[in-house]
């Protein structure tokens, strides 16, 4: 017997597995939130260093988001910028390196701390001013002329820093400024997951393993396994059942906090590439960034490298066969959980081939909401 | 940006990480417990199936226990057993399997509806009666004559079901009964935890690769990466820097609870095989069964094959260089988290070489305790 404890991983970009999160999911019940308190929740977890190293240590995140600076190196040349959500401040040192004028790097999380550290060893103090706060209520000297911000969450939405972004645009970006992304996009895709399988099968091999049938066990372990809980996990390529399907598309310039609010909706309809058993849904986010040749794209696409953001996977209550061509129809809503504003909910319709309409409502278990402060 | 969401791993032994928690428990404000809240979360965490999934896929685990049971199929035969903390029911089966004429399968959480499921699969309901309760309330219509158990928890002691053990023997077990496993022995080593220096110069790797000098982040992540958490990790045999001393032995037979609460006590001397520099202690344990031929021994080695407790790493608060034969010298205790008496404490006394004695006090952040119910 073992409560399981927190672990390092030994795979930075691999391996940050949350399984203790996972069970304690389903020991915790949930429990409505003051804004404030999850604000200090959410910004709270940003004091370890874990999660900063990765996301720089997220080459195709990093390497995308410098080269969009760079390239858009005429636009914000001698301007100043607003980088929302700076954390380390990365981003603004890239700014300031692509010739701004001035810089200010917000942050409301102690992190802060250090980027002002960092910001001094890389002599860029005249130029970039951290400011501690969340750009909802932090008083810039200035309006600008661009806003830099990596703002996605898992499943693009999680988390909702979005709606900072949209603050800050609506509050501090002149007429005419840009917005480093200017869109997203989400997609989804029915795919095969070859680990749950392997799972739920695993409970049939251990009479000829030990002598004990343990086949039983597997109905209790679907029931575990294939849960409404939004799974964060790498899904391969092979694994892909149908040409992913664009589910919607947000332009950063003109959507609003309310629309976020409403729910973010749109319908697909997928092919299946041949024969297998659909056992979940993927669901994946790109950004753009305007350049003056052609677009830069940030995609979290599986047939893409891998980001520290993986996919959003989301469990059928049972598998289902398709062959090919087998159309595959539905309609995603994602809006705000209940409990946490900050916490994403993702209801999917859909219909697999002659299968009857079938419903479900995902959810990012939400750790930092039930933690007791 | 992204909080970190639950996810599951790809590897079921390997990747359990939980990054989350990791995170989390520096900003959750720890606080005493009542005794049943303990319980309650205790026993909800093994209500998902992961966790039982896990157990039986260990191989070295399940393998052992089931030849050290069969082994003893001459005390075992006919005789009456009874299995503290049954979980899924597989050591009861065993205990059947080895000709047991009755086996009590005591078991607290959920579970044990899947128990009865699993004794009803396997023909064995004559034989195997599942009792849904603690083994401090349950009330058996008889005293047995062999206690079972795997009760062990991360650096053996975490968890504090050995004192359910304890209870049972002293209130169920008869005159001359046996214990299986009947002895537990703790270790301890110093290591060189390669991942952490690879992590901690991470930061000086990115002037190279993004023209930005974040070396001045190096600090901070120490403080971050080499806390006073028991990190649960698998320890590889190049990284070990000595013979492992031994620094503890329970005799199930002789050990009483007020002896655990007190603190399991040892003093230990390591040579350094050569030229390192130690970052951490690795502590594990070995549990011993008593068999007619020659006793087995059930080990959590980094030098033997890997089991799902891996070894419990203790960092030290900065790297300490060694050359061979370097003495290490030092005292562990282990006792109850005053939170969470579930909840083991590690504080290690320690000198290495000529260096001035040093103290630390390790915990396992404690998910259960802080998880709102």
């Amino acid at each position: 017997m073992f409560l399981k404890a927190p672990k390092r991983s030994n795979c930075l970009l691999g391996c940050l597995s949350c399984t203790t999160a996972e069970k304690m999911s389903h020991v915790v019940k949930k429990r409505k939130l003051d804004k404030s308190r999850q604000d200090r929740l959410y910004f709270d977890s940003y004091t370890d260093v874990t999660i900063h190293e990765e996301m720089i240590a997220d080459h195709v995140r990093t390497n995308t988001y410098r080269m969009a600076i760079m390239r858009n190196s005429e636009s914000i040349r001698g301007k100043v910028v607003l980088d929302v959500g700076a954390g380390t401040g990365v981003l603004s040192i890239f700014c300031a390196q692509a010739g701004a004028k001035k810089v200010y790097a917000v942050e409301a999380c102690s992190i802060a701390e250090q980027a002002v550290k960092i910001v001094k060893q890389n002599n860029m103090e005249d130029k970039i001013e951290v400011i501690r706060g969340t750009v909802e209520t932090v008083d810039l000297p200035e309006k600008v002329e661009v806003i830099v911000s990596e703002w996605m969450g898992y499943a693009l939405l999680h988390e909702s820093m979005l709606n900072s972004v949209l603050y800050a645009r609506d509050k501090w970006l002149q007429p005419g400024g840009i917005i480093l992304p200017s869109k997203a996009e989400l997609y989804i895709a029915p795919i095969s997951d070859p680990v749950v399988e392997d799972r739920l099968h695993f409970w049939y091999t251990l009479k000829d393993q030990y002598g004990v049938d343990m086949s039983c066990m597997s109905d209790f372990a679907t029931r575990c396994i294939m849960n409404s809980d939004i799974t964060v996990n790498s899904v391969t390529v092979e694994d892909v059942l149908s040409h992913p399907a664009r589910l919607a598309e947000l332009d950063l310039h003109s959507v609003t906090v309310e629309e976020l609010l409403r729910s973010v909706k749109g319908k697909f309809r997928c092919e299946s590439f041949g024969s297998a058993a659909v056992n979940a849904f993927c669901v994946y986010f790109t950004v753009t960034f305007p350049c003056p040749d052609k677009p830069l794209v940030l995609s979290t696409s599986p047939f893409k490298p891998e980001t520290h953001w993986k996919q959003a996977v989301l469990y059928l209550d049972a598998p289902v066969d398709v062959v090919q061509d087998t159309v595959v129809t539905g309609e995603v809503s994602m809006y705000p959980s209940e409990e946490s504003a900050r916490h994403i909910c993702i209801h999917v319709d859909y219909t697999i081939g002659e299968h009857k309409r079938q419903s479900r409502t995902f959810s990012i278990p939400d750790w930092s909401s039930e933690a007791q402060p």
